[in-house]
């Protein structure tokens, strides 16, 4: 299996709701600096999983969406968590949407699995992986 | 597949017995900075894998019983060489065992498998990864 | 000249006033990884800089005091803009006043100059670095 | 599954043919930072995957046949593109042949699979992971 | 002393002339990724050094014409050794031209010096550092 | 001012003494990740700060000498704690008299000063710096 991975970051506040997220049910924020991996068994045409600089970009798109913003006003996440893990989600349906849209071009419409790192502080991160078809 | 990781480190003193092991035969130490990945299919009810700051405790306590000691003289490892590898699978016991237990709480009890990194320097690590229930 | 440096972190929301920060301005929040350096020209009767253990309890316990919060609606920084250069200045005010005040031990007195430096994502951090005594 | 991972570099340059990358049609070059990661379900007699200094020595061979030359010269690589996904296959094939080879000891053929993972910049990396026997 | 930093990176390939460098007499290439560290001792009246955004995007310019190059073939470098530590030179001067020029701004004229690190691998680096104005 | 610098490793195991180590009085050990810093105001006729293969081999000889050993055994430390910033001068001491022996070149008698950094884990490290003449 081949791989191509690529990071950026986002910058947010958020709240949790729930007694075991203690002092973090307060309004507060993070740093995600983000690693997108793109898997597939074989190579395209040109000899590459996906273009990189297309990667980076079609990344920082889906995250300029989420940078500089209060995750506790933002419609689309009313009544969750934002939490790491979940965010890592939220990207990976953005990224697998893409992907099947052509917005990474229509070679790497073979990309077959992607994951998702979200890196919170220099001892967390969280992950979403799945197929880019049929995720479940 | 959602994972949330966290990090932490313990310095210890060993020997290792064997050719193989040329001048690490000699008495000498390293310092283990530990990576815990939780794994499970879907997120519980606050909408993580496990607490990260529960997780981080935990793995704290688990690294104090090694932490600062010289594994040469400790009866658990008696006969056997605490490689890397070797003392990646003993903490992997112990975080399985504490989610089994339900020190990381009764929600905790859903993460299917972990994986345990161990890095000993800035070119070499080494990890045991499996599933939570029925280690193999 | 010795140094001895130590890592921790803390999680804010905030915004910020003024043109040149753009969306930056809208509330979003950071991780700021904090690098404390404490420096002295020799070591101590027990050859050290500062006890590391004591130094990341006491870089802890200041760094507990921004952790989790909304830094706009923080009475001591009304009117400011928490830029990460300006909140690096805030932590290397409250070291060096727990150095002075012996928090880190009598011997810690003798720390000359401490650097304070605040990673806020993989491609941008800030530092404050200056005398213990006499901070200007 | 156990796992021990050591890291390398070699330093290149080449230049790519298609439209799709751009500027990188010019010759131009990269380090690679490499980590092999070999994978074994179960340890040796000397509780190792692999010696680590053999591993590491092994790597370093390899690493030295492609280390400073242009590989738009190299006849191994003529009509392909040496991308990063490209030459992680590369260095897959040849430490997967070192295995088989009985390079790394005999107790080195029970590792099971293998991943190479080549760094690029500190925003892009690629790897290549499969089996050591009947890959493909 | 305030200081803020950005990171960025670029892609060449170079040979190098004189015993000394052994195999790096060869055309290879290499990877550097870019820090600039501007410094001055006050924060302007928004609070900051320099604006990270418009650091980031001066840095990414003064890279791109140096970026997939060969740069045996660039005129502004014939007869020298384009070594790491030149390279750092070349950027500095780049760097400390564009504070004077107020690409960064009116502000970003009291920056006072800076530095520019270049890392070529995970064990080497190199860096140039000095005063904006009257550089030598 | 121009720097290279270079990064290398060794493993030890020691005890301290002083009621300040709490359980670090006990025999444990560390892996040390060093990096050492060469810095001169010019460059060399090849155009260097020192030859970077040539500043990993002394390095690597360097520490080879303190690799693999129980420090509490070694003569030359006899009654003394031999703590990250301790053995970061005993680095420094001895690189700078490898410069002045001439065992990095002739021209390599131009580095100024040196800082030596031990990464002792991710959350500390330690360091010494100094000129390579009248070193104190």
């Amino acid at each position: 299996m081949y791989s191509v991975s690529v990071r950026d970051h986002f910058m947010i506040a958020h709240s949790f709701s729930g007694e075991v997220f203690g002092p973090a049910q307060r309004l507060h924020g993070a740093t995600y600096v983000v690693d997108v991996e793109f898997r597939r068994p074989s190579l395209d045409d040109d000899g590459i999983v996906v273009d990189i600089g297309r990667a980076l970009d079609t990344v920082r798109a889906i995250l300029a969406d989420l940078n500089f913003r209060n995750l506790d006003e933002a419609p689309e996440f009313k009544g969750r968590n934002t939490t790491t893990e979940f965010l890592a989600r939220v990207i990976f349906d953005r990224v697998a949407g893409a992907i099947r849209n052509g917005d990474l071009g229509d070679q790497a419409r073979a990309v077959q699995s992607i994951r998702i790192t979200l890196h919170e502080s220099h001892v967390a991160w969280a992950a979403f992986e799945g197929l880019v078809n049929a995720t479940s």
